[in-house]
């Protein structure tokens, strides 16, 4: 980089010269619990070539021709129909912004909300990509512990009151309340009521990220935080990464109509992904989408219940890990005296990797956590590469501080 | 918006609650050369449909799965396999940073390089589209007129000349210099060479927007600003929206490796587009493409005549208009005494949309010209709409502003 540069950059601009992105794909031999990718294999490439042939032969041209990211009918109809049936949200196709990701919709909420210096409410242990988003953003960022049972609606009063008294006043709230990123727990339903009317009765936006509520394979579907509030309280958003594919690039914002269409404009280049909207409008429509979440359903509940039983094999005593009902992650506590950071060099040696916790806290706490994704891998990878996390640990515990670079 | 939202915006998100974005879908009856959208009937929806097979067959699931922006293969390859035929850029695929359509492209530049009170360069007039996207961004722009050859060199010299006076510099000068938007002229060879060699000597960024270059229909292919400047000096836009398909979402940003990098870092959101990036990426590498582009610089050469034909026919006399070599767009200058936005009321009235000239500054000047767009509508269309356009002139001219509301 010549030194024209340095002058050039923005203050975002200077974050992200300064940063790195890693590779999403991993060494050989190396087995990744790192992203939570779908299942590789049930990728549904044919159906899409199916919706491809659908759309040629009924001449849908627009699905090839600019499109507002909001219409009021097609896919942000077809999702509406979704969300009544699956999420018990009664929503009009004007009320769902259409994004490219759910990351988008999000990084569109950043846009819209947060100035530099604004303060914003998270779970701690939040999903990276997130804090990532805020980082960027600029905003100043406060973590509200993430208990077994989610986030305690009575902390977040508690820093609604330490700001007050401070004259401050958070933008919003970001949580993830169905099989959290990072730690796979969920939030009860006793506190998603006290959440949604502390919402409403202290003016807190919740941004609520629910990428992950109809990969549920055990328990019963809670009432999403968007239902149980007024309009306006909650701003709800979806994806099809995880249920359709992420190379698609939709997700949706969903909220008061004129809210999502402000936040709409807040973007000059999110125009309508037209094209995959079309295919995913077909896929759902079709029915083909709800036959396609049966089987993923099953795919994970098989991987999420591999794990249990590799870790419980392969884990040293004093490990913890959550157990979920749904989701893609686990969250593992280590044996006192080991850092997932610690051990994170001579895991990749061995031939294993994974996120440390630290990477989903502000704050640079979480040094005895790490995230485990088993969505993207094979029943066979989980439980060679939990053997060979249990064995580092177990020489991390032999050994005091052993391996650290 | 209830009371609640009032604070809950910042600096853009104010700015996008109180703006509106008109409908992409013009009312019936209505001819409308408002909008650069490519042909309708050419749109390649089998071809999509084909190359969709092909991904299923070859069992491409990495088209379904995330991806970074950047890659070292596929469509980073295939593009710059055509970008050293084409437009004879020597660029390796890492210098290729892939994005959500062009403006998604400039919009990370914004982010990267513009805080609010920056200053940049740009033509005057320029797409309404970059100009929303850097009055969001919070930049002050300053415009270069546009003549017939573009923007003349020595007048941005003398703008450089006059902030480097007031201790200020230019972040960057975003020009479009090949069948511009939205004059439909082209930028010299030897303003070409000029602009270069003056972005090279006083280190002027250029972010040179080439949505158009491949649809030439008349005369030779001048060099790219980018291929005359040192490496570092110009960014490149380009774009597959109006070649392949809008509702594909696909563009590319150009520059060296290391500092596209940097600015696919600004944005979390900005996963590639995988499924249609692969899609595009057969449809190049089987040499449809190209076949296509002969067949789009046939149609739209055929409707700018039809449309020079027209205005000569129906417009009165006083009125001029620039003779495009490619591209999509007119630029009218209307006669003495008669405003784009004066005639728009009754240009609607009669059946008839166009883009008034004040669009595209900055400074609200421009108020006897208008933008005509030929890709979109028919032959036809193009006759009738013309024509309705001649008869609100003529009436504009016997009773000075007679339909202003």
């Amino acid at each position: 980089m010549d030194e024209r540069w340095a002058e050039r950059w923005s203050r975002r601009g200077r974050l992200a010269a300064a940063a790195e992105r890693p590779s999403r794909t991993p060494p050989p031999d190396m087995i990744s619990f790192v992203y939570g990718d779908p299942d590789w294999d049930s990728l549904p490439l044919e159906d899409m070539a199916e919706a491809a042939e659908y759309l040629a032969e009924h001449q849908r041209r627009d699905a090839l021709g600019y499109q507002n990211p909001i219409r009021p009918d097609e896919l942000n109809e077809s999702l509406a129909q979704k969300l009544a049936r699956d999420q018990k949200m009664q929503v009009s196709p004007e009320q769902i912004l259409v994004t490219t990701g759910s990351s988008s919709g999000l990084a569109m909420l950043c846009d819209a909300l947060i100035d530099p210096g604004d303060v914003i409410l998270l779970d701690a242990p939040a999903w990276m990509g997130a804090t990532t988003l805020f980082r960027l953003a600029g905003a100043e960022t406060i973590g509200i512990p993430v208990d077994e049972h989610g986030v305690d609606p009575d902390r977040v009063a508690a820093a609604l009151d330490r700001l007050e008294r401070e004259g401050r006043k958070p933008k919003f709230m970001y949580t993830l309340p169905t099989f959290q990123n990072p730690s796979g727990v969920e939030l009860s339903v006793e506190r998603r009521r006290a959440l949604a009317q502390l919402a409403d009765e202290r003016g807190l936006l919740i941004v609520e990220d629910d990428a992950y509520y109809e990969l549920r394979f055990r328990g019963e579907y809670p009432p999403t935080l968007f239902s149980l509030a007024q309009p306006g309280s909650v701003l709800y958003c979806g994806t099809l990464s995880k249920t359709i594919a992420a190379g698609l690039r939709l997700g949706y914002v969903v909220g008061p109509a004129s809210i999502v269409a402000a936040i709409a404009r807040v973007r000059l280049d999110n125009l309508r992904n037209s094209y995959v909207a079309a295919l995913a409008d077909w896929y759902i429509r079709t029915g083909r989408y709800h036959q396609h979440l049966e089987r993923l359903r099953a795919i994970y509940q098989a991987k999420c219940e591999r794990m249990q039983q590799a870790l419980a094999r392969s884990m040293p005593a004093g490990t913890r890990w959550t157990q979920p009902n749904g989701g893609f992650f686990i969250w593992v506590t280590l044996p006192e005296g080991v850092t997932a950071e610690g051990i994170l060099p001579a895991c990749r040696e061995a031939g294993v990797d994974f996120i440390p916790g630290p990477a989903f806290y502000t704050d640079g706490s979480g040094a005895a956590h790490l995230r485990l994704s088993y969505s993207a891998v094979t029943l066979e990878q989980i439980d060679e590469g939990i053997a060979r996390l249990g064995r580092v640990v177990e020489q991390a515990l032999a050994h005091p501080s052993p391996v650290a670079e």
